[in-house]
């Protein structure tokens, strides 16, 4: 593998993570066309999915891609969907070398479409910064895999680990930095979800603002028996932003259906010991194509989902502010009589966001 | 000021903070004589504050400090207490220029440990690197103006603020690195400081090990009634390492006559609401010479000090678990109603420390 390789292909992984969150049920890739060391073409899978970056990148270098190398960050697609496949794509324009990172995992693809490119003649590399490429794609091989959406949870607290006050005071605990990560978070993915109890305290919009965004993610809300006010941010938005209910099969009917009349969608899924089972939820999330959801809390979600090991990442913001214990906890019950059974997670990454701290780490494979 | 000032200023302040929790209740001042840009002495005030950095710096170098610069973390003592002062060694050895970041601000010297100098036809020059040497010397200057010693709280918590689980299990949240910092810390200071709590739960020892120090800090122990276990690690080591108990007036005579037959320090202190006042408290302390105390927790003592406005610098560890709302908080109870009224802090630094974050905040001016 050469440093071209290496650099192009960064370059065409950049790309592919510009997409995520704008290209669900779809990957969202990356795709750079070179030839004699000049880029003549570069692109992303489009919001909503299609065109995939492929056709994008070689329209825009035209007859030059004949004998070209094109740096794709997922394996091109072989199938017949809504498009035709990539790889017939790639042949058609005469790329005589493909570089990758991965093979596809979708059952449809995996190694077809390197197959067809190297019945074609073309030389294919692949493993080419794949570590990187299985991290910025690990949404989408979730869903294939496992049939659930890349869960990153997010907490902002107090020093102690508080989002409010034992009054609910919560405006601000972090600075105005941390809030704009907030936002360019929801961007990057497809859902922000919160649980009930916080659609209920804060009547969030959790829109993405200020960023010219052109595509909204999907707002969840999980709340077992949809006991959400219809006076609130959520609905009168739920036209305009989609809204997704996550809600217990016992869900009062009525409630069902008024919110279905403000325009929200409902999503019935199982119960577990009485409460919403997080599994049955991210399940129905990913079969609806969800790759990544972002949860912004609260304690009970949070919980629920870390009981579950369900979290892959988990970011925290940490104000210099202490509430003390009759503060809102940020995580609530976990259960644990020791330590050793407490989830852990990876350090990725630290630093100072304004005038906080910025902490991510990363689920620890168990 | 010149760019070698500075520099050689820079040694002499690292110089005095080598001497931090070492020197109480004399401050840990750092001397360096130059000549000619070469280094002719350099010291720190020697463990126990005695003797002091000055003399130790000319006695290295001898007759070539005639006419040479003395680099000093702060204003020359001038009165004679169990050493001759500092200021008259320097006019004797015919040092022709003192340098300082500030005035002592101890009322005996301030000001004329350098009129005494500029008397002997010494020229002196003030004001550098002022920032850091008050930083550096913080601990000595509270003691003087406000008469209680610097308080750093650390705490080494869960992702989500906790302490323990609901069992106590604490053994260990975070890893090797963070607790060999915490060696490094105790080191740092004057004296390490628990509430009776840990002291019951956890059976510490508190001693800085591996480090090979000469002198270990103080231990106290803040408990009201002292109800604590005689059996222990404290009461075992009380004659090898100096333990400090802060108890209320009310402690049963008893009580108080077992710790110190078996070699602890009694130190009554006053209540407030029914419980030690950490103000008296930490008076106390520094009537007895302390000027640096590192509070380990737990959480009432952390919440204690935090409601009082009693803590300068704010340690905590993270560690990349989650133990949930039933786990012991790190900070106690604070009592607070709206955010604005919550303890705040700024941040001096974070990083990765280990598989755990270190985030260290200063105290904000309130």
């Amino acid at each position: 593998m050469s440093d071209p390789d290496r650099r192009f292909m960064a370059l065409a992984l950049a790309l592919g993570r510009r997409g995520r969150g704008q290209c669900w049920p779809n990957p969202a890739v990356g795709c750079v066309i070179v030839k004699n060391g000049r880029i003549l073409g570069r692109a992303t899978t489009a919001p909503g999915g299609r065109p995939h970056a492929e056709p994008q990148a070689l329209a825009q270098a035209g007859k030059a891609a004949r004998g070209a190398t094109a740096y794709v960050s997922l394996e091109p697609c072989a199938h017949f969907g809504q498009t035709p496949p990539c790889s017939q794509a790639l042949i058609e324009a005469g790329i005589a070398r493909v570089v990758a990172p991965l093979e596809d995992n979708d059952p449809r693809v995996s190694g077809q479409g390197f197959a067809q490119l190297r019945d074609a003649g073309i030389e294919v590399v692949t493993g080419v910064l794949a570590d990187e490429a299985a991290r910025d794609l690990a949404g989408f091989f979730l869903k294939t895999e496992e049939g659930r959406p890349f869960v990153t949870l997010k907490l902002a607290t107090s020093f102690d680990g508080r989002i409010a006050t034992a009054t609910g005071d919560s405006q601000w605990i972090t600075g105005p930095a941390a809030r704009r990560m907030v936002h360019a978070m929801r961007f990057d993915h497809d859902a922000v979800m919160v649980g009930g109890g916080t659609a209920r305290i804060d009547d969030p919009s959790l829109t993405v603002r200020d960023l010219g965004v052109r595509r909204q993610p999907v707002r969840i809300v999980a709340s077992r028996r949809l006991d959400l006010p219809l006076l609130s941010e959520l609905a009168r938005t739920a036209r305009e932003v989609p809204l997704w209910l996550a809600h217990g099969p016992d869900a009062d009917r009525a409630l069902v259906e008024a919110w279905e009349g403000i325009g929200a969608r409902l999503v019935c899924c199982g119960l577990v010991h009485g409460q919403l089972d997080l599994r049955s939820v991210l399940k129905e999330l990913g079969a609806l194509g969800l790759t990544r959801v972002l949860c912004e809390g609260g304690g009970a979600i949070a919980a629920s989902l870390l009981a579950n090991d369900l979290v892959d990442e988990l970011v925290g913001f940490t104000a210099g502010v202490t509430i003390g214990a009759e503060g809102l906890p940020g995580i609530g019950a976990l259960g644990l009589a020791r330590l050793a059974e407490a989830p852990r997670f990876r350090l990725i990454e630290t630093r100072a966001i304004g005038p906080d701290v910025l902490h991510r780490w990363a689920r620890k494979e168990r």
